[in-house]
């Protein structure tokens, strides 16, 4: 081909060919599968929106990190979306604003940044999740976690873990037991967010020192913080992180790590991190917050199962096709299709079925390993 | 709300709410699975590529109809898709130049145009559709055409009819049996498309005038190509019209419009327009074609199935949804939704079962009407 260049695809976006799209397509139903049994409405927005509809709506998206581009019929700006949560609550603000709440929501679709992460390119992601809209209670939260982590068992994930964290602890504490004044907050976070106890001191955030000695396994490190929490500040935070793991039970590993930040910068009382067995980094994120703009309390998550894909992917999948030679029985290939077989009928007599994929030949009304 | 202004979308995007979301899902599987089951593989390409690779892969394909940007960390134009044919015509002859044909590949995802179209402002639709690669004959038109068909009904479609047109005929005439001068050929092309009979003769075609008469039912209108066609420079090609007929049976009603163009500029010697009962415009079309660059033969079909998800959700649907009280049998609850009940999980005792949706409550081990 003189062109070859035209066969490339831009840096961090690539094509699912069979076998991913088939284990993409699967794991996207099962999660989806998972909302819809427990009450969860799918919405779909649009893949492109204005630029400030989205960027205005929540804190925790940068305009920036999306691609951009006039749009010639209202001349504005629009963006291409980086993340379905905002759009989502923009749903629940305007078109369902009048619904009765608690508002349960989900979604599943593409979203685009326009430069990758550190070292991974990867700029197209599915992203799949669910939001339970009026609500950030300890039942709320409970539900949303266990949700998340069947969505994740029903899509072929293993070993999962939660790593649960109190997004608004310092703030909490800062305001009460442990006052800071001023800059001192802000560089308390930083410092307990580094994991930094010489760098905490010298901040003036002594105090604090504990915390970073309270995470790990739930129930030590909660005694931890309980043990800290002498002024009862933190006792509603600590009874609702008991509760929520209760109604995890078996379901997942489930950690502390309290002073947490990274990513839950818009998160109220409660975040958690998803992790599963043989998949590097997160693979999903979630919390209670408030919608922009409504200032309505709400608990969420979002999955991106693309790296469990290629996981899954990769094992060897071994599937039945049948191959319908010409001239066959086409009732026979009918009724095999209605129990479950996949057909290739042939198009002439010179193919070869085991080429194209076919385990079985129809003969007759029955079906014959080539 | 101070701002209401970004609660707006831009013009021709809309959000799918939860009844046409669930709708949209459902036929978009209910039109993969019939895919599936006949052997096509589905493949997911990027929403964004280079301009340059989507736009030099096929005619039809126009850059100024897709937004563009530039991608900084390539610094070359990117292009939101507006169509995915052309997508997989790339995944077909990169990543899958290997694979045996004829090769079975389907598709679904939204694509995006700067405009809309005349009166209609849509700008994001749905796109779904099959291309089997390596063959254009009797028999793979004749199985893309059932393909499309089946694919409508089994998400819902009624009343489908389907229009069949000869895209190169006049260039196949005008190369034999009635021979026109250069500019001629297009000139008798564009009075044929716009049926417009004094047109014709006024560019020298009244040899052509026959053709605007063969034109309605396919038994009657190949009757009258026959008739007009006594060289036999179009027997293969109505013998094959016949054949696709034959394979559709009483699937679908079939007319012939064989001098019809618009849309079919990049098709080589068949095409074919969906319609459905209910639906204003066509739902889908297809038809045979080659693969730009690597010059293969194929033969596909897109559907655009919004217009039948917006019919099919103004339905009334009606859904039993179960409501859990606080302290309910959690087992049981498991084992409504293992036989396909949905649940709404109570967060407080404050609630309205029925104006969250629900249609039962769960009562001991019984759901019990509200």
């Amino acid at each position: 081909m003189p062109d070859n260049d035209r066969d490339l695809l831009p840096e961090g976006l690539q094509d699912r060919l069979p076998q991913g799209a088939a284990v993409s397509a699967r794991v996207q139903r099962a999660m989806l599968d998972v909302f819809h049994s427990r009450g969860y409405d799918r919405v779909q927005p649009p893949i492109i929106e204005f630029e400030k509809s989205i960027a205005s709506r929540m804190a925790g998206v940068q305009p920036r990190r999306m691609f951009r581009f006039v749009d010639p019929s209202s001349l504005r700006t629009l963006a291409l979306r980086s993340d379905m949560t905002v759009q989502v609550g923009r749903i629940a603000s305007t078109g369902l604003s009048e619904a009765a709440r608690p508002l349960r929501l989900c979604y599943a679709g593409q979203v685009v940044k326009i430069q990758g992460d550190g070292l991974d390119p990867t700029r197209e992601r599915l992203q799949v999740g669910a939001e339970l809209v009026g609500s950030d209670t300890v039942a709320a939260a409970s539900e949303i976690v266990v949700l998340a982590i069947e969505a994740l068992k029903a899509a072929g994930a293993e070993g999962i873990s939660v790593d649960f964290t109190l997004p608004d602890l310092v703030d909490t504490l800062a305001a009460s037991a442990l006052p800071l004044e001023g800059d001192a907050v802000d560089a308390v976070r930083r410092e307990l967010d580094a994991k930094d106890a010489g760098g905490l001191v010298e901040v003036g955030g002594e105090a604090y020192l504990p915390l970073l000695y309270a995470v790990g396994p739930l129930d030590r490190a909660v005694a931890r913080l309980a043990e800290f929490d002498t002024s009862g500040a933190l006792a509603t935070r600590i009874e609702g992180l008991r509760a929520i793991s209760d109604r995890i039970g078996k379901g997942a590993r489930v950690t502390l790590d309290p002073s947490e930040r990274h990513g839950f910068e818009y998160q109220s009382w409660f975040g958690f991190t998803l992790y599963a067995e043989g998949l590097a980094g997160a693979v999903g994120r979630g919390g209670t917050y408030r919608i922009l703009g409504r200032d309505e309390p709400a608990t969420g998550f979002s999955l991106y199962p693309d790296p469990l894909i290629d996981a899954l992917a990769s094992e060897s999948q071994c599937e039945n096709v049948l191959y319908l030679p010409l001239g066959h029985d086409v009732l026979a290939a009918e009724r095999l299709r209605s129990i479950g077989w996949r057909t290739v009928a042939a198009l002439s007599d010179a193919e070869d079925a085991r080429a194209l994929g076919c385990t079985h030949r129809l003969q007759g009304s029955e079906a014959v390993p080539v």
